[in-house]
């Protein structure tokens, strides 16, 4: 299945994917994913946030099991983050129906939307709406680059963005939300330093606190070729200082933090910059620990970063999480994730939440190198067939 | 005329101007160029190459007096920088025909295309252009950040691109070519440390040997939350480095350099860039001096940069600069330019040309606080009406 999708939003430059919530491959996305669901007999609806869900048997009673995951992606990012979860959730669906095996629950699969944030800076916006963590006002003023708003976006795509907030009658069918994912970086495990090291498969048990923070440097704009240094104030000293600040606090904390993007005003080769920002990710395994390395770049710079984002830690459920590690272990590799998850705003809004995760040998993420062992992928799907087979109660048909 | 164009291409978010090459604010400057000059009896072409001419007497005989300028600008620029050279032109012929004087040979007022290169990247495109300088199947191919190229930006507005370049009849026209430009920065001059000081007026004698330079920072694109430090191969610390050590060196050489834009991939937040690129401008008195700086750079980054445009040292021509500080001065300051100029394009190929400087008291050029001082503007027209009068051998009529 992600071979199907080889094409979609491939930029042929970097070989990476460019799958933008909302944007054409985004759309061409959904229209497989309701392809590929209706080949195998799900019904599928879009919510009012645009999540997109395939029901297997919705007609039965209870609250769902839920698996799923996205299938957006950040500019030239990797083919497995989020269509790894989609793909292998129907392919277990498809390997169950085969068996002849029959839920004793409503299963869906879903779609979240717009989940890496990276259009319009708002991450897993498609499950913070249905939860009601994102303001749904604030949703629809959100701008991309273009300066076309989520609203706008939203409508280009033949949805209205009236609609969206808070989907309580929703949240109230979800029982259980597995999300199978792509291991992404190294971070240490249960066993052993290098992540999932050997192991095929393994479970996240956490999401690192993790926040994005802005610095504003204002200078004087000026021409580059007439101004005397002594004259300057060229916010690009301090937006070099910010990023060697970031790194430096981060090695001292043993946190993750990262300037990923920048923006200069006017970008000009010949002009002095009049104003230059820095973008902050920081993370890790304590809230006071990120704490840290903010204040740790504000004392060494000068510049006090505004905060634009802020999540707390969030902890799966750790019955389902045992659960699943006796049906598909024992003893799988217990380990945090660094990167964020509609799974973690599942389980911030009381859904009892679990995530699967699939080996990476490189760890490498969010770019075209990104990829998903073929041996650690087939076992994902049989255990996730396996997790959904005991977690809906399914019987083989007579 | 300052004032007539104050909502042109006016950016109301800076103050400043956003007059690209062959955009729609460029094109009503253009308009307002031909209204102008047709209110006072000129006559307007455009040549091959983009380049607007105003005729004051093309009927004369022998080559021709030309003044004038260039109406575009560097993103969120000033109001001066360009069109006070050709409003001041304008002015001084007006006064002259108030006077009822006549010149004794073809008087143009000129407005060079693109000159700022801020849009394609190369300056003093249609100078350039025009004495053969640019490549026209160079010039053609450039393009602007959206993708398009000169040569559709170009057709855009009307004008076909496929006649670019090289114009060998128009350039035996041109005697010789004085350009008026608001001073820039304030760099040493004959008369004292700080540009032209308290005199209104000046002359420059050179532009300073100036280049861009590209650097090419690879790094490995990965997840800003779940790449350990020890893993990352993060672009923006030698980005960081570059800056610094940008600054370090012109610091080291009393030379002028700068890094105005960089240009990150795929700059999302969450995401360690997989690549970035940072320009840099320099310039100073001697090429020697130049050279240094890069080498500087490269030796303490590591990172060699690649050289994207070069121009060496140009001195405008003494006999017209002497005439001209006879005719305006005496003892007008003299000093260089650390800014290109159409002037020295047409001095490189071995045009008369020289430069007249007004004062700026602020120094700041290319951005919304440019400022040309009222009572020096005046001044700069009667001292370019009086450059016509001699220069022309202008007579007053019967």
């Amino acid at each position: 299945m992600i071979d199907e999708l080889a094409q979609v939003g491939r930029n042929p430059s970097t070989g990476g994917y460019d799958r933008l919530a909302w944007t054409a491959a985004d759309v061409e996305l959904r229209a497989w994913f309701t392809q590929t669901a209706h080949a195998r007999g799900l019904e599928v609806e879009t919510d009012r946030n645009g999540n997109l869900w395939a029901w297997w048997h919705a007609e039965l009673p209870g609250t769902a099991l839920v698996v799923g995951s996205h299938l957006d992606s950040v500019p030239s990012g990797g083919a497995y983050d989020g269509p790894l979860g989609i793909a292998s959730a129907f392919a277990a669906i498809a390997r169950l129906q085969d068996a002849a095996v029959l839920p004793g629950r409503p299963v869906a699969v879903v779609a979240f939307a717009d989940e890496e944030g990276a259009r319009f800076g708002v991450a897993c916006a498609g499950s913070r709406l249905m939860t009601g963590a994102l303001d749904p006002d604030r949703a629809r003023a959100l701008r991309d680059v273009d300066g076309i708003t989520l609203a706008e976006a939203f409508a280009a795509t033949g949805r209205d963005a009236v609609h969206l907030g808070a989907d309580d009658a929703r949240m109230r069918r979800i029982g259980e939300f597995v999300e199978l994912h792509v291991e992404q970086g190294h971070l240490p495990s249960s066993t052993g330093d290098d992540g999932l090291g050997a192991a095929p498969l393994g479970l996240a048990t956490s999401i690192w606190p993790h926040g994005r923070w802005r610095v504003d440097i204002r200078g004087q704009q000026n021409h580059a070729g007439t101004t005397r240094l002594a004259d300057r104030e060229d916010p690009m000293i301090g937006l070099a200082r910010v990023i060697i600040a970031v790194r430096e606090a981060a090695g001292r904390e043993r946190a993750l933090a990262t300037v990923g993007r920048v923006q200069v005003h006017p970008g000009a080769v010949n002009a002095i910059p009049g104003a230059a920002t820095a973008w902050i990710d920081a993370r890790a395994g304590e809230e006071n620990t990120v704490r840290r390395v903010l204040a740790d770049v504000a004392r060494t710079t000068g510049f006090v970063a505004t905060e634009e984002s802020w999540t707390p830690e969030t902890r799966f459920d750790e019955d389902l999480t045992a659960a699943l590690n006796d049906a598909v272990g024992p003893d799988l590799p217990l380990l945090p994730s660094g990167a964020g998850h509609d799974a973690g705003v599942l389980a911030l809004a009381g859904i009892p939440t679990a995530m699967i995760l699939v080996r990476n040998p490189s760890g490498v993420s969010h770019a075209p190198e990104e990829y998903a062992d073929e041996d650690a992928s087939v076992l994902g799907v049989e255990a996730l067939a396996e997790v959904i087979r005991l977690r809906s109660r399914a019987r083989v048909l007579a």
